[in-house]
Parts: C-alpha cells; structure tokens; sequence
C-alpha cells in the first residue's frame, strides 16, 4: 500500500518535532513537508531541534523547513496534516488545511471542544470519529480536523477508562506535578521554577474537566454526549523536565479491592491493540508495584512499541480504603500526551479506511 | 522573670539548628547546652552549621556541642529540653530526660503516639497540653514530653482547624509536594530528584491521618478521642529546599461559598495570638489571592513573628464546586512544621504555668 | 544634611528592585520615583516584585511605578539616577537623564567604554571618577553618566586589584561558573538549563576582558590608559539562582606563597571602608579557609554592611604552585556586581563632593 | 572465536552496571558472573538498576548477582574481569582476582599509580600496554590489573593528545563543571547541589595532574615516564546527572591559530579506529561549531559507536588569543570516563593477544 503524504505543522516546537521524529519510516505516512512560521523558514531541522531525549534522526538533519501555507501543502498532494502548533495561532492555519481537503491531526486545543471535532484517545472513543462524518459536510473539500486531548487529560482518561467502564467511578479529584515540556518553548523562565512548584497552570484545571467529559463520553446522534464524571483538578509545574505525574483521587460507596483494580488496569487492551497499530504500546496501562513508582526521570517513557517509548501510562501506589481509591498515575506529555496521540489517531483512522 | 535553662539536642542537624536559632535571645528560655552524638561533640556549631537560608547568629559560632547525657543535663539544671533528633534514635533519650525531671519539647514521631503524650498544635488544641499531667505521674520526677506534629500535617491540620470547626468537613484527601529538608540530612541523594519527583515518603501518609485525628481529636476524661475526619494522602518528595505544598481536596454535600471560607481562615485566631506568645505569627493562616500562590520559595517563611518567619501557613487559589472544596496550602516543614512548632508549644505551657 | 532627590529607573526588573530594596530608608538618597515601561506604569511595586530573596519592605508595597520620562523626573527635581534598565534600552534614556542635568548611576553596559564615561569600582578605581568633569562640560545642564562594571568582571577585578598592585600580575584566565539571575528576567528556558550547563553566554568574555582592563587602568590626562593586564574568560551559566563563582587561574614566574596571597587579600581595604560609606562591606575579600567553600549558596550574600549582604566577595581554595595561582572567587551579581556597586558609586560621589 | 568469559565487580552500582549495558551481547566478552557485596547478592538486576538515561535490557532482568568471591570466579573459569567497585574497596580484591589469573580491567583508582599498571587510553598510549608483562612475571598465575583514568582527566587527556603531539603544549589550566553521576550513589546530597556549585572533590585535582603525566608520558625499558606537561585544575560538581564540562587554557609561545587546531582534534584517529574496536568511536573527538556547545545534556551520549553513545569526546567554543587558546570540552564521565573506558582497553588487548 502506498503511504499517504503528510506534513508536519510546528517543526521548531517540541511537539512538531517529536511528530518528526515518530513519523519518520512511517509504514503509513510519508513527511514531505516540514512547516513553521516564516521565522523559522529555511532553517533546517538541526538548526532548530530542541529535543534533548532523542537526537534528530541523520537522514532528517538536513531537511529544510518551510513556511505555513495551506494551498501550498494541497498543491503538493498532502493528505495528512499533523498539527504541533501553539493552540493560540493553530485555530485558523488548520481550518484552513481541512478546507483544503487535508485531513488534519492536531495537538492543539483550539478545536477540541467543537460539536463535531472529536477529541480522540484510541483506546477510550474510537467510536467518536464517527464525527469526522459532519465535518467533512460542512468543510468544502472533504477534509476536517481530529484532535489528541490535553497532555494531562489524555493520561488520566487512559487510566479512568477501565475503571469506570468495571465500576462507575464518577468522584475524580486529581493533584498533578507538570513536567516543563508541557509549557513549550521557551515556557517557564528558569529563574521562577528553580527549587520551585508553581500551583498554577492557566486553563489546564477546566481542560481537564471539561476534555475529560468529553473523551468519556459518548457519540450517538451525531452529537457528543458529556460523561456524567467530574473531575476536581489542581493543576501544578515542577521542575522535570517530560513526563506529568498526577495523584488520583476517587470516591466510591462501594470500592473493589486494591489487587482487582489493579488487573482491570493492567489486563486493560482497546481499539489499537486489537488492530496492532504501529505506534499502539503493547499494553496501554503499565501497572507498578514498587513502593515509589512511577517516577517522571524513570517512567515517563515506559511502554516501548515500535516507533517509541512514552505510549503507555504508569500506574503505581493503588491504595483502596472503604470510600477512597487512591493512585499514581504517569504520562508522557509530549508524547502519549502530544504528539504520539496524533500519530495513534492518525494511524486508527488510516487502518478504519477514513483517511 | 528569670530565663528557664534549656537544652538543644540534635544540634548538628537541621531541626537542632533552627532550635538554636529560634532559641537565640528568647525571653522565656535560655539555652545552656547544644547536644548531639559523640561523633559531633566537641565541634563548634559553626562547624557543622547545615542552614543555608539563614546564617548562624554571630554570638553562637563558637558554642561547642556537647554529648548528649540526661543525667547531666539535669546536674546543669537543664528544666526544658528541645527534641530535634531524627524519630530513630529520638525514643529512649526523650524518655531518659522526661524520667530526669525534665519538660521535653520533641520534634520526633516517637513519641506522638502515646496515649498520654500530646501532639499539640497550640492554634488548635491547646486543651491537649492537660495530658501532662498524666504523663507526670507515671514519670518519676515529673517530667514529660510533648511533641509537635509530622511537618505535612501541622500544616494540613491548621488550615482544617477553622474550616472543621465551621462547617464540620469530614472528607479530606491531600495530595503533598515536600521539600528535600523534610528527609534530613543527607537525606536524598541528588541524583534521584533531578528533574524527578518521588512518589513515595516512608509512613508519611499513615501518620498524616493518625496523627491528624488526634490533633483534631478532643481530650476527655483523660483520654484522646479522635476526630471522624479521614485524611486520604498522596505524599510525593520535589526538588525545592523549604516548604510543603499540599493540594488539599475536601468533599461535603454542604460547600459554603469561597468567599466565605477565605474569611473563615484568614480570620482564624487563636490561643498563641491572645496570649501574643513570642513565636505566633499574628495571623496563622495568610490567604492569598493571586492566581499563582503559595509557592514554595516566595511563601514558606511568611508569617513574620518577633522570633521568625515561617510561623504562618498560606493558602491559596481556593476554589468551591457544589460538592469539593479544593486549595493549594504551604507550611514550611522545618519552621512551622518542626521546630518552630516545638518552641511555639513551648511557649504556651511556659505562658499557662506548665513548666 | 538633607537627602538628595533619586529616581530609579527599570523598576519592574530585578536589577530596579534590588535598587529599591538598598535605597529603602538611605541616609543620602530619598528615592521619589520608581519608573519602568510604560506597560509596568501604574502598577504598584508589590504588583510587579520579582526577588525570592527578599520580601519587598512593607512600606514600598503600594509604591506605584510611573512611566520613564527624563524630563518629568527633572521637573519634579531628582538629581540622582539609579539605571536599573537592561543595556538594549538604556543608552538613549540615561543620556537624556543625563542630558537634563542629573547624575546618573547606570548598571547598564551601554555607556561603560565611552572616553569620558567611567566604570567605577570604588575600592579599586575612585580616582576614575574625575572622568566625570569632562563629560559635564560636555552635557548642557551638567549631568554626567557613572556606570558599575558588568557583574562578572566586578567581582574578579575586585580580587585581582590587591594582588595585581602587590605582585604586577597580567596573566590571568578566568572560567566561570554563573548565575541566571544574571540574564534578567524571564532570562533562560527552564527546559535549557535544567540538568545542564550552557557553555556561553554573550559577549560577556569580551566585555570581562575589556572592562578589566579599564578598571584596572589608570586616568591621567583626561583619558583612561588600559592596564597591561589580559583576562582569558570562557563564561558559562549553571542552574543558581545568585551569586556568579569564578575560577581563576594567574601565571607569574615570581610567585608569591599562598599564605601570602591570602593575607593580601584579606588585609585588602580602600576608599570605601576610609569613608564609611553606608553601603560599603567592613572587608570587601573575605578569605575563606574551608575545603570546599565559597558556594554561591551559602556565601553570595556575604559580607553583611548596613545596607545589605552581597557586597563584599569571598575567595577560597587558594593555591599556589611555583607559576600557577589558582583560587575561587564569588561574587553577588544582582548586588556587588550590579544595584549594589552603583549605589557604592553614588555614595563615593556623594561623600567626595560630585553629586 | 568463542568468547572469553567475563565477569563484573561492583554490579549494584552505577559503574557496574555500564559495565553490564555495554558489554550485553559483546562480541568478545560473554558476562556470566555479576558480583556485587553480600548485601546485594541474590537480588536481580533489575532490583537495584540505578541508570535512569538507559533501561536494563530485558534479558538481564531477572540475572542474579552474586556475591564478590576471586576464587569462585576462576573455578567458573572467569578470564576477564571488569571492576567497577568504588576505589575505597576495589584494592584488594582486584589484587586478588589478578593473582587468580585473571586479567582485570578497572574503573577505581587504586592501582592507578603502581609502577607497573597502565592508566590505559587506547587512543593515547597504546604501548602502555607492554606493562603488563611485568605485572605478569610478579602475580602467580599470570593475571594482569589494567586501570582506566579518573574520568576527568579522560577526556582532557583525549583532547590534549593531538595537541601535544602537533604543538608540543605542556602548560594547562582547567576548570571543570562536573556531573552528580561522579560522585556514586548516593553520592551528594541533594539539599547541597540544589541551586548550588561545590567547588572542591576530593583529590580530583592531583589526580588529574598525576595521571595526566602517567597517561601522555612514554613506557620505555620497563618503566613509565612522564609527560613534560602540567595540568592546573580546579574541580567543582554542578547539578548535572552525566557529562563533565571543562573549561581548558593553554599558554604557548607560539599559537597556531583556531582553524588548524580545530583540524587537528577533528582528524584525529588512532589504533581503536584502525582496529575497528566494537566500543571505538569513529572520530574520538567531536568539534562542535556551534556557538554554544558542549552541554552536557545535550552531548554526553554523542559518538555513538555500536555499543552505546558517550564514547567521544566533544569540543567547542576553541578559542586561540597569541598566546592562550580556550576551548570548552564534554566527556561522559560515567561511559568514556568509566566502564566504557575500561571496556575499549580490553578490546585492544583482546585484539593484540593480550588476554
């Protein structure tokens, strides 16, 4: 089968260049064009990477990025478009690629609570891209725009998915420890975050809610329908460089045991995994049993499928008592929580026939 | 009024040390002996000297360490012993002194526990301190200890004290970001919790609810009762200096407003403010209404009493849902939430005739 | 003797506030205007402070900030300028100040190599300060522009001075070690520096060498005359929050032994100290004799006068081979090598007549 | 050509477990023993992985480590042993492994200086080798011990060797930036690092001059000569996990300029490259042209050979004035400056038939 062409949106941000990173030797999609704004236009990939974890592939490092040009990107045949841009000037640069006829895959949060965007996770809503379906009515040309949710969303939605499909859990309150990545670049001066916490990230406690609500819930009628969860979150920065950790809190009249909780996390397979996407980790949830585990520096990556690490969550430290179950919970933020999310998406449309 | 004779133990470690500089040039006690291992007798404290937020008081550099021997401490005529050794070795040396005759004022958990040995939190339960009594009788020269509560919940508890008492919550999960001074010296190695966090803090979460019942508890009939609130932590190690961060959740089918429970804490007074004890900050609870506070490093030592800051807790970004009532809460661990506490308790049993 | 009329300039940074914070309550100066950008103007200093080190005095906090215009502060009668703002800005705003008949006190880099212009370091050069005639007669209403050297090179030139005029050395290199607070506010990504050094920091090597060599100088003849000296800096930022340590390394055939060199220093006093000036470190070297010592931690804000800790530097782990000299040297950038040592300089002036 | 069999000491740590990293699947070396102290014999590997940058691979998981026995290791028919025990400890029992017959290649200093021990760098001295001939005639069996240099001077020796072989430098000055992961485990305190520099580790700075002359010098008639040259350090830890910084000076009468010595550290090779040892670099020294670089976060890990990265060394900022020359240098200290280091030795000596 011939891979779709694709392009990349964002390239000198750290989303748009884990997108690059993940992309490249895509059995399903061919990068034939990295854009950024025209600050950035000429430069080459080595120029402008930022990531520190991963080295830019060889064979990407002289790869010229180009500026942001929606026609342009359909001239060249682009089917595939995956958006890394910031969420404050994505809104209109991918409305523009749906209406060219592209199929957009975003990051950004611009779209996300639209009535026929959905915000996909996989293994939680496949059945939400059934929306597509709308937007492509209402779009000229047939394209339209699926989103990956918020970094901290995406990781605990994974997480509550099982246990409130086994128990219908509906009390979440949730404290979370943000890694840096997640304020983009150059984000949070060094100078407030040094021997720091911020308890404060703006926007990121109503996201979590009002996503959440969303992703877990349903699709029927051609309308979303909220999940009746509620989702208390304080939202924190630390100085870590990838990966969100959050505590959970749920509450439950009546609260299974620690050890079934942890099966249900842990035997937990979806969408993805039936289909053996290429970027689907083995097993989306990773249960720990370490007394202090799971760690941002040691986890955050875990879950190794084929294109990279940082797919799966971590769950650790499940502790039930009568009414309250408590746990640790880690996500990749730039990966299962940014980029990788598209890429998953992006792949379970390919594999269903939608791109 | 004559200074009482005090004594320092554990004066080569970091409670120790902010003991000796609370201590320094106090109205009520004069401290005569700064004890600690064999290993460090004979030193200078300025050579051990382990602060780095406050330098050691000029007229205390060359004090020397001595041993650490109940006996001669109460030869010396020491009459009230600050506790500042780790909980490991704290027990029988507390014990040793209270049985010499001495009032013990311990930062230790070896002790807190007991059932005639008060954990007092003089804003909240200053009716604890008649404990004593019962302790003094079984001791054979009246002496006893009293301790001051594990640094997570001394906070915690303050900030629940008026809220309890107003609007009878029960339902109380935390979710703690703790500072590296909380685990001593040398405490955590550096390379585990850079750029990390830890979740994990050995016994930190049983004693954050088993001692908080008992603070919040009464005291009749000789006997503790605790309090029916539950205290569900989450307790996680991050890399700042001084001050635990706590996203407190509470649930209560009856949630008073913000407004109302912003004045309920920043009003609350107490027994320490009426009797204008040397260390009680003039308010214990600062609430703060920026979008982005308290932070660790700009608010742990707020509170500015005569002695020192850090005497206050700040509370911040608090916010009401129907049901779930959520702020961010700081204390500093080794001020407030250590020795500061003990020299706070202190005060008041000297102030009611207690010692 | 009445105060003198000052006005700060760049308030909303930390450079004006460490200002602020070292003019509160000046027996010389009355600090009548804070100034910043028009986007700061109206805020109140409280609104805007940035030092985690120090609150901000109680009675500046509803301190409004007005908008930057050099002839309204004339109007309003200051004669005195504190030049907080980043060098980018400052050149056309202190010549304008300038211009309108005010002594300007710049810690900005704009003016420090023009001919008439001098960059003084009281204890080594107050001499330099008769540059100041020249430039008067230049300015229409008699103002003049007198900067402090750049933060790294203050320091250093501050512990070669001694030892240059004991033993005539001209050989020195020099590799630093450097705070963030250095680079202003936001300053460096905390995503750059976390966990890593950056081995660079613009034109800061050029300007240690070129300033050095000023300083160090002599002024005969209405001109600065360079001293012979070369300094061979390779600066790098590290993850500290204040205080820049440097290692220094001076090659002499004529070496004299380290005890000697350590008396140099530590018996090292000058203009400052003779006068008394409030602002001046009773010993502006302190020499330290500890294995491991100074660290920007615990020594920046070293050598506490009247004012402020932070003005004296500290030298440490002295070395001497027959050739090679090599020491530590540490010095407070945001005080000494920048709001401090103009406030020295105003002071100097003060005293000696020229404001 | 069956493999030797191997063995690592020291497999708790973080040294020895590189050891086991690199040498998985080594086409020479089969490691069938994992010693470490009593404490942690029995435990699996994957219940003391200390490396957080790479994950222990999944067929070590569940190998046992066992407790460090000399005798036991010969009866296992053990011919290549890798120590990566911390030099306070590794004295002894690698002296014993040597005289049971094996040759013992080592990270810890204790040997370093013996007469007739080799601080090996297969690029630097080669011949050194030749040493252990002596050695052999002395132990009973014919075991040899064969050290690796401390890890800072590593990678400036590997820098120096083409410019003291082109230009005859002698007199070096360097200032380090080095990494946590130098210390061990637990290694500094995190309380002391945080937002701190430490300007001292203990001995670091004459070791780096002694084994600096031992490494660059000659072997002729049975004994080892020094090099001519000096080596002035100044050593501090920097909050860093991996990768020591240097900062390097050179004095010479006569300075080539940047170009051509840039050109010499960029072509240089030697016997591992000529050999094609699996663990060599292609080019042992990377020079970096960007205006900011090495970092340590970003070029540790470069040069990756098929083993793993971090067996090059980076250069940058090289900066040539008439008579000093600057540049910055980056060597992992853990990999190049550690078990990789020792791992490339007995590569040459498998190679040349000498194990």
């Amino acid at each position: 089968m011939a891979k779709m062409k694709a392009a990349i949106l964002g390239s000198s941000g750290m989303i748009g260049q884990r997108f690059a990173y993940m992309l490249n030797m895509h059995p399903y999609f061919d990068v034939i064009a990295h854009c950024a704004s025209d600050r950035s236009s000429g430069k080459t990939l080595s120029e402008v990477w930022k990531l520190s974890d991963i080295g830019l592939p060889q064979d990407l490092a002289e790869v010229k990025i180009q500026g942001t040009d929606a026609k342009a990107l359909a001239r060249e045949g682009v089917q595939v478009v995956f958006g890394g841009l910031p969420s404050d000037v994505a809104g209109p640069i991918e409305d523009e690629c749906a209406e060219e006829g592209m199929a957009v895959y975003s990051n950004a949060a611009s779209h996300r609570m639209e009535p026929d965007t959905p915000i996909l996770v996989p293994e939680i809503n496949p059945d939400h891209l059934a929306s597509i379906e709308t937007q492509k009515r209402r779009r000229r040309k047939g394209g339209y725009i699926v989103t990956n949710a918020n970094c901290s969303i995406t990781g605990l939605a994974l997480g509550l998915k099982p246990l409130v499909d086994a128990y219908r859990f509906t009390d979440v309150s949730v404290a979370t420890y943000q890694a840096l990545s997640g304020a983009g670049y150059p984000g949070v001066p060094s100078i407030d975050i040094l021997g720091n916490v911020l308890p404060f990230i703006k926007s990121e406690e109503e996201k979590m809610n009002a996503e959440g609500r969303k992703i877990l819930g349903g699709y029927s009628n051609g309308r979303f329908v909220d999940s009746p969860i509620t989702i208390e979150a304080s939202c924190a920065r630390v100085n870590v460089r990838d990966g969100h950790l959050e505590a959970v809190f749920i509450k439950s009249d009546d609260m299974p045991d620690e050890k079934k909780i942890a099966r249900t996390l842990a035997e937990f397979k979806s969408r993805p995994q039936e289909l053996e996407l290429p970027t689907a980790p083995v097993a989306p949830i990773i249960v720990r049993t370490e007394r202090d585990r799971p760690q941002p520096l040691l986890d955050a990556g875990a879950g190794e499928p084929d294109r990279a690490g940082g797919m799966a969550i971590s769950v650790g430290r499940i502790r039930a008592s009568k009414d309250t179950l408590r746990f640790y919970l880690l996500v990749h933020n730039t990966i299962r929580g940014g980029a990788g999310g598209s890429v998953l998406n992006a792949e379970l449309a390919y594999k269903e026939g939608l791109i």
